[in-house]
């Protein structure tokens, strides 16, 4: 038996996010099988991220085991033949450790959330960004980021109320917010997240933009550990898995 | 009677190219459609380059005349709520003199065509790049772009078959190839250009960049006037206007 690990990118507009589910597409489910498929053989994967319907991914990461070891190059290709009519790829495939585990080995997740920041839509970018027309105080933004970043904090408050984690306490390595022109990238990196945190997270932080509270409120919202205070959860299609660490 | 000038970003993926066709999905016509039931009038428009099936843009440029002036943003809004169902948006309108043409004004017109150089298609960039796994050679296809700008250049070995210009004579600006990451961009601009001149001096440079010939035989393909020399003619969907100046 031996262990691989493989690098995703997939556009998550047409999927019902990554973990598989029954009788609809899914992420997990079409790589499952195209593995199958290309294996001759019932195959399943683990994978690094849970990601809702419409988020995308330039990293995600996954494992999985095959009885008869193959080249890394030729199960890339493989796979991928059989991802041939979805919007998935196999980036990179290498041979790894029995004990790697895609999700439970890793040590940092990062996302980004793309935001773009004028009048008009973007036809181009299409459900991969979120459109905002108030323009957004990036300082402001990044003060407030600031706020949450770097020690043990209870993330009560910016988590969905479906979230099963029975530990809210989290700890956010970096935010760090640019702009280029009018797109607005906000990358966030922890070594694990709360259902929706990401997305919550930005959801405040463009209140905090849109001057609808101060930078430091944020910091009332994370005493109160109360889900009502945050902002809005941000659209899904401006979330992008980008990669995580091991 | 006011003229307006206006900036046009669309996908071009499900359209037929820019000019109007009957029965057929083309940006003029949807835009055309828009402005006419935002004028509740038949309504034209004039256009600065013409854009093939499946061509992008971020910076079209259009012109059209009302008999009633309208506020610049009422109109602007106006259209794109007409273009709401289409993958075209109206990003800026302004007024200008009624001897203001977005064609014959022209000073200058800028592409980009977007290469993805890496071993695997992106599911993100769908019918937005041209994928090439061949590692391109930058710095060759630079040397042999240089050969063409700066000059009145025949360019009989860059045009479409089917072009109808009748002088073959144009002069390139400037073309600068730059990589970022595995994305290779080629910008060109000159004041005008043939038909398919953009896709076919790229479909030569990758042959440079290939190493199928030396950066220097470009000069030979130009000399000798022959389509059949020069490159294949680069896919579509790789293919940007960006912006017009006048």
């Amino acid at each position: 038996m031996q262990r691989y690990k493989a690098i995703i990118e997939y556009c998550g507009t047409n999927y019902y996010g990554m973990q598989r589910q029954s009788n609809l597409p899914t992420i997990q489910g079409k790589i499952e099988q195209a593995l199958s498929l290309f294996m001759n053989k019932q195959s399943f994967i683990d994978f690094c991220g849970r990601t809702d319907a419409g988020v995308h991914a330039k990293g995600q990461v996954i494992h999985f085991d095959l009885e008869q070891e193959r080249r890394e190059y030729n199960i890339m290709q493989g796979i991928n033949f059989y991802l041939r009519n979805e919007e998935i790829a196999i980036l990179n495939v290498e041979k790894v450790p029995s004990d790697f585990h895609a999700r439970f080995s890793a040590t940092s997740r990062t996302y980004i959330y793309k935001i773009l920041n004028r009048r008009v839509h973007s036809p181009l970018l299409l459900n991969k960004v979120m459109h905002i027309v108030a323009d957004l105080n990036i300082n402001a933004m990044q003060e407030a980021a600031n706020h949450l970043i770097g020690k043990k904090t209870d993330f009560s408050a910016f988590r969905s109320s479906e979230c099963s984690a029975e530990n809210p306490i989290r700890t956010i390595d970096s935010i760090k917010i640019t702009k280029i022109h009018d797109e607005i990238d906000i990358e966030i990196r922890a070594k694990s997240f709360l259902h929706n945190m990401v997305r919550i997270i930005v959801g405040t932080l463009i209140n905090v933009g849109k001057n609808k509270y101060k930078a430091g409120y944020i910091n009332t919202i994370l005493d109160s550990k109360n889900r009502t205070l945050s902002g809005q959860t941000a659209a899904a299609c401006g979330l992008y898995f980008i990669k995580a660490e091991y």
